[in-house]
């Protein structure tokens, strides 16, 4: 059965990335984001077209179905690609929901989430501004992917607005410190990835078979207060500067879909030990060639892309269960702000207003909105967007 | 229906409180401990004896049972109280089973779990060895709950093993990092609380109100690999050095049963800002006299008590709420390692051998015990156990 594709759509067949949607009245189900239009898996599987238990497509987030493993959902996608493709199929005019009439939740129960640090550039720029411009770097930097462990309560799905915090601060030249809006409310552009396998507590997942346990990506955007961030964060990292929101896209786009857009990534000098290797590859495993953009009130303030991480997600997966930490299906893992080298590429205010310096940082009722693709026309494989508008504190 | 309590148990009438078991052939379901038995909910419900849906009981964690408040969950105590007491019971020899007989599961799906770092002379021994012993503490330390998000995945219950990490590490005087077993394994004293709550997102919980997201309590040991940590923990905070294992016991002891042992926290100098305060009195609100015990291999090493905490659990959940971040039943927060003044009350190796140079870190096949009680007799409010055997290296 046809569907219509508009040119330049992010949705194309080669993409077909799940999400999680509901319309008036009706509960919360799967889809495929295909055009202008979602799919509606559930209703689909009830024609009897799956060879696997579809009931997991009625469910209101996707953690069952990822579970079921990649040849199951990337097989869905196979045959969703040939039913569109070519006659005869199951899909039904009705199985197609108008993506403007549908409401997006957040597409999985999210266990652990963990933040990387991962940009060279961005760790440069940060340290340049707040350590020594000399030393930017830290001492394990080269040597390890940095991260931390987030909040999972509180990431949210695009469109869902995003209240200034209030939080402990110290403001410059005084003694002790207030407790007030942030001043210095940021994003992030980041791309995060979903753990689509679980692993066991106790065992490594090697860096060879870590893409093995990503099921997709989405793009992400983690809301930052600098002010409170840096009154904080020393010892422990960072805490009540990122946890009041984070948001997540609605679509997942299987790693499938993004093998096409697959290169080399940067030489790592020092080489890493060899648990975070590529065997056969100075260079550091499996990056991805995905355009990014950011902006604020429809200005785009940012370019990037996710070809110019320092450690890739392979690297991330390796060092994160190095020490026998399990991963579980709907964990979430993001690269941290993604910043190219140059003063357009920078993914957070904080590097690109020059700590605010050289611009502002966010203002009540500004709305960032974070895109990204890989590839054109029908070969594109789109993120859609993730959007948040800044309400004022309350 | 009389139950028989041994002398100095630390399950009486007074405490009652609730975890996860099964026999061999049964499945995990909710259980009460009296003595050296467990009521089998489940089995009890069946006889339709109490007023709300008893179904939540036959699951394998206490997530559903905890989320119906605590009118009901204080509500089921006090009425298996009564039944023990005083006749008519609808409790049958059936409904006991001994208790070494049971298998004992992680109580509860946990979903974000927090850190503090809420003793005073454990952040001040720890910053004396490591950073400045003129200013051990770092100056936002008296003004807030220092915390960090940990990572839930690898908590398992009292009695499982933990395997000895490997992980990078810098070796003293050497310039490159090396992978290999961790060679400074130790434990932390801890006491957990589980949120029994939710909170909505961007709206913090008054410190006032805080109690009312507290459920229970349970011991907690934070297993931590200090030369992992050492390496990675700049600037993000703890990671991999803590991220391997944490031990949870399996008795959640509801905060009510607690509430004879209450007492005023220690004067907070500087008065924290008017979040964290409470509005009738300098001292921090709301600790509780329960003593602690650790032990390596059956000898005691450290007896300590959460008296000592500086910043109690109403100013953590207020501080980790005052973002807007929300909270969920069957969240996890732990207090921080919880160091008492002398040096026989030190809650870590790191503290009881000054960073392992007046004795060892854990060794392959060393138990760790933790143990707690409030109270004495027929009034004994007691944690149970949280122990774990180290294992070699994989």
């Amino acid at each position: 059965m046809h569907i219509d594709i508009p040119a330049g759509s992010d949705f194309t067949l080669a993409n077909l990335p799940f999400g999680i949607f509901s319309t008036a009245g009706t509960s919360p189900r799967a889809g495929i984001a295909i055009g202008e239009s979602i799919l509606d898996l559930a209703a689909l599987a009830s024609t009897g077209c799956f060879d696997f238990d579809a009931s997991v497509l009625s469910r209101p987030v996707l953690n069952d179905f990822i579970a079921l493993g990649k040849p199951v959902t990337n097989g869905a996608r196979a045959q969703v690609r040939s039913w569109v493709q070519e006659g005869p199929s199951p899909i039904r005019p009705e199985h197609l929901v108008p993506m403007q009439e549908a409401r997006l939740h957040l597409p999985i129960r999210i266990g652990d989430y963990t933040d990387f640090y991962s940009s060279i550039e961005h760790a440069t720029n940060v340290g340049r501004m707040f350590r020594d411009p000399d030393n930017a770097l830290l001492p394990n930097w080269r040597h390890l992917p940095v991260g931390y462990h987030g909040r999972a309560s509180s990431i949210v799905v695009s469109g869902e607005p995003i209240r200034r915090p209030c939080g402990q601060l110290l403001p410059q030249d005084v003694q002790t410190p207030v407790f007030q809006p942030t001043e210095r409310l940021d994003f992030e552009l980041e791309m995060a990835f979903v753990i689509g396998r679980d692993s066991k507590l106790g065992t490594p997942v090697p860096v060879a078979e870590a893409e093995d346990y990503i099921f997709g990506l989405a793009l992400f955007n983690d809301w930052s207060a600098r002010d409170i961030q840096k009154w904080e964060y020393v010892p422990l990292g960072p805490f009540l500067g990122k946890s009041f929101a984070s948001s997540m896209a609605p679509w997942i786009v299987p790693l499938e879909a993004l093998q096409p857009f697959r290169l080399p990534g940067p030489v790592q000098q020092p080489r890493p030990l060899e648990y975070l290797r590529d065997p056969d590859s100075y260079r550091s495993p499996a990056n991805y060639d995905v355009a990014l953009t950011a902006a604020i009130n429809d200005r785009i303030v940012s370019r990037s892309n996710t070809r110019h991480l320092y450690w890739s997600m392979p690297q991330q997966i390796a060092h994160h269960t190095s020490n026998g930490c399990n991963l579980r299906v709907g964990d979430l893992m993001a690269s941290g702000t993604i910043s190219g080298p140059d003063a357009g590429s920078y993914g957070s205010l904080l590097e690109l207003t020059q700590n605010g310096t050289t611009g502002k940082f966010l203002q009540d009722g500004d709305t960032v909105t974070l895109s990204a693709h890989a590839g054109e026309g029908a070969a594109r494989v789109g993120f859609g967007q993730v959007s948040g508008r800044i309400e004022p504190a309350q």
